[in-house]
């Protein structure tokens, strides 16, 4: 009798058709080893940290602060508008990409996820999912947002609450799963 | 047309009137760049990290067990009781005091949030909220305290419990929102 | 009038009867003070993070990948299957033994806690639960399990969910606490 074909083979799944890294090899590297532990330091200051994204491919507006122990996957794959704040241990895990508009604050710890898995292919294929957050939008703290959320503007997601899809404009959601709790 | 105001303008935004730092600039910084990465480290024991605290202005009791990469914004408006155990990678995030009674234990990995927004003022306002633990409390691994948190004495906090308000004397919350699902 | 006794008793508290750490001192201290440390750094590399962990008595089996900022309590109370992903900041707090089969992807930031307390007791006792995870299950993005947890083959926790007792084959559970919502 022949073995089942295993369902999941990690360490090998299929990449979405058509993804790639978006950049050479060297700068993830480089990105890797020397630009994510700089970042992610604890050494204050928002201008350098500012400059050594932008170095990397990122789009960074004006204003703002960028705090200690920030991470983000990919420079390159990252828009953020004027006067944000990234609160410390911020982690951006953006293998697909993030953009994040103006006046947004993201507050402490808060992840956002954009990988995601076929838990239903034989090769638990990875699958991206871009998140984009509107104008005066705000993340609390230890907040989770889930591959492809759109959290549109002037929306708060609460302390710690893990959000999905879309948040609607001036919506407050809160909880795990997070659901609308009220209106700004 | 004028451009509408910005609703949030961060980097910029307003603390609570009155509100100070309460503490020297000078030792802000030593703090930062020097206490905080030794307290966060990987380094085992308690009785250093007690010293390095108390020198920093932190009061903290007799007994117990301070663990290995434990995060304090500000010592000095830190108080903890006897025989209280700050587990591994604990962070308290002390912009306002944080209160915490005899024989508490924090888990691995809570945090204590105290800063929170007035997301209804044009400056997106700082807001702060001290925290309370009473006596023979449990704060269990991952849980998260909302600023102006107070935890009764002999509550529990469950594990990765998002918990806010009054949790009462005595009652195990859990869930994110937490709610009561027992009485110890 | 006599002072009540403590409810807890914290860094005295009492061990579950029979249990030892499963390694000699001094292996405890050197995995602590230098494996640690190394298998939870920024360095990419899964070979050598294998290595590692085998040198302290875990068992791994082939194929698969271990990231970066991986944690493991100890590495003799580990055994994990073949073709596993255990992501960045994967935090394997296993003071019980955690065991993991084939195909298993733990995404980054998942938490597996095996300490509990018993609240109840006069000491609160330390109460230990072990973790069971099987083939070709997923454990999504900063999910939590709790001791004692078995999650049977094919099950999938969600992004951020906190899941305790027994999550059954092919069930997909999410929210915390987490709860089922589909079939795989």
């Amino acid at each position: 009798m022949a073995t089942p074909a295993p369902i999941q083979n990690l360490g090998g799944y299929q990449l979405p058709p058509g993804w790639s890294p978006g950049a050479p090899r060297g700068l993830q590297v480089l990105w890797m080893l020397l630009g994510q532990p700089l970042l992610g330091s604890e050494l204050p200051g928002t201008g350098w940290r500012k400059a050594l994204l932008r170095g990397f491919g990122a789009r960074i507006g004006a204003g703002g602060r960028l705090k200690p122990r920030l991470r983000v996957k990919f420079p390159w794959r990252l828009a953020v508008g004027e006067h944000c704040w990234l609160g410390e241990a911020v982690w951006i895990d953006n293998l697909a990409p993030v953009t994040i508009g103006d006046r947004v604050c993201l507050s402490q710890g808060a992840y956002l996820c954009t990988g995601n898995h076929d838990f239903r292919s034989p090769g638990f294929d990875l699958q991206l999912g871009a998140i984009t957050i509107g104008a005066d939008a705000w993340i609390a703290a230890q907040a989770v947002l889930a591959p492809g959320t759109e959290v549109q503007e002037r929306a708060v997601v609460g302390l710690g609450a893990v959000a999905s899809g879309t948040v609607a404009a001036g919506t407050i959601v809160r909880g795990n799963p997070a659901v609308a709790v009220a209106q700004r």
